[in-house]
């Protein structure tokens, strides 16, 4: 049970936000920036820095929705299960996984920016450069870690519920990958728009 | 120096904000909703939750800057040095300090959620119940601590700049509280619009 009163219903982040409906709008706004918004960093490896930040925080709701979103974002609905199998990968150890050696010195950092700000070094930032990563790139993926971090801890600071099994979060990451953060559905949609996720 | 180039002169979190513009503009509405907006909790103990997170945190920026706005909001300029006594002692042990017991209540759950989201207890908030807390209060609390999780980790995962002394923090402080998170100057201040911290 919720440590406060939630909107019934509602998994996972969506229960606060509809809660609370004026800091679910820069929430919103932030989330949608920094993963959907115009970037040289795709979705699908913006999305695969939440879910691995959010595994390092274990934060079930947050890892396996982002999870879902990145699973959307790589690829068609034919190859969902090899793309779930490959997010399993990257949370487990994502130095041995089939990704860009410029994706995994960004997973890096975001690995340091969890465990504290201080955390992250020099020779970090070095090997992300040769990969070609740049500043921006940089700034975006400590934000977007740091973010998570933030929102990590407002889902299970809250002892929000959420659902156990991988199967209810697909839908969930097709609407987080092609609808987004903040828009309410697409109008012949049936989700409620407070059910919108971050 | 910082890991990423930034505009020169900017202490902390201000050289971040002004060199991305775009997720700049949430980051600031939200400090704004959470610090100052309408609110049943004054505007200096959701300072001093965000101090209080901050220094848990170790980061020296948010921690001074937001500790001088929370001393700006307890008292007249006469007592400001008292006031920054008091925060100092809530920093060091908010237990023992001589501040409200809900307060101290809040400041146990703030302390759990920056350990992490599911280190906040079912007696953490029974206490802050006890005390008179409502849910409303506890939700921001959890996001107040949450935030400075990720502001925190935004200033020193970038290694910004920052200056040590605490009177730097002064006329900081003060726009801070009087000025707040989004807005530019006022008309007549001198102050740069992107040196407004969050």
């Amino acid at each position: 049970m919720a440590h406060i009163t939630l909107p019934e219903g509602l998994p996972g982040i969506t229960g606060p936000l509809a809660f609370r409906p004026e800091t679910a709008k820069p929430l919103r706004a932030l989330a949608e920036l920094l993963l959907r918004g115009p970037n040289t960093l795709s979705s699908a490896d913006r999305e695969i820095i939440a879910t691995y930040t959010s595994s390092q925080n274990d934060c079930h709701f947050c890892q396996t929705s982002h999870g879902a979103a990145a699973a959307h974002h790589l690829g068609n609905p034919s190859e969902l299960d090899a793309n779930f199998v490959l997010i399993a990968q990257i949370k487990r150890d994502f130095e041995s996984a089939p990704i860009s050696s410029k994706l995994k010195a960004l997973l890096n950092i975001a690995g340091h920016v969890q465990q504290g700000g201080k955390r992250v070094t020099t020779e970090d930032i070095a090997r992300a450069r040769r990969e070609g990563a740049t500043d921006t790139e940089i700034h975006d993926t400590v934000l977007i870690a740091a973010a998570f971090c933030m929102y990590n801890r407002y889902v299970d600071g809250l002892a929000t519920w959420a659902p156990e099994e991988q199967e209810a979060y697909i839908p969930m990451g097709a609407r987080m990958a092609h609808e987004g953060y903040v828009a309410g559905p697409a109008p012949n949609s049936a989700a409620r728009p407070e059910a919108v996720t971050v």
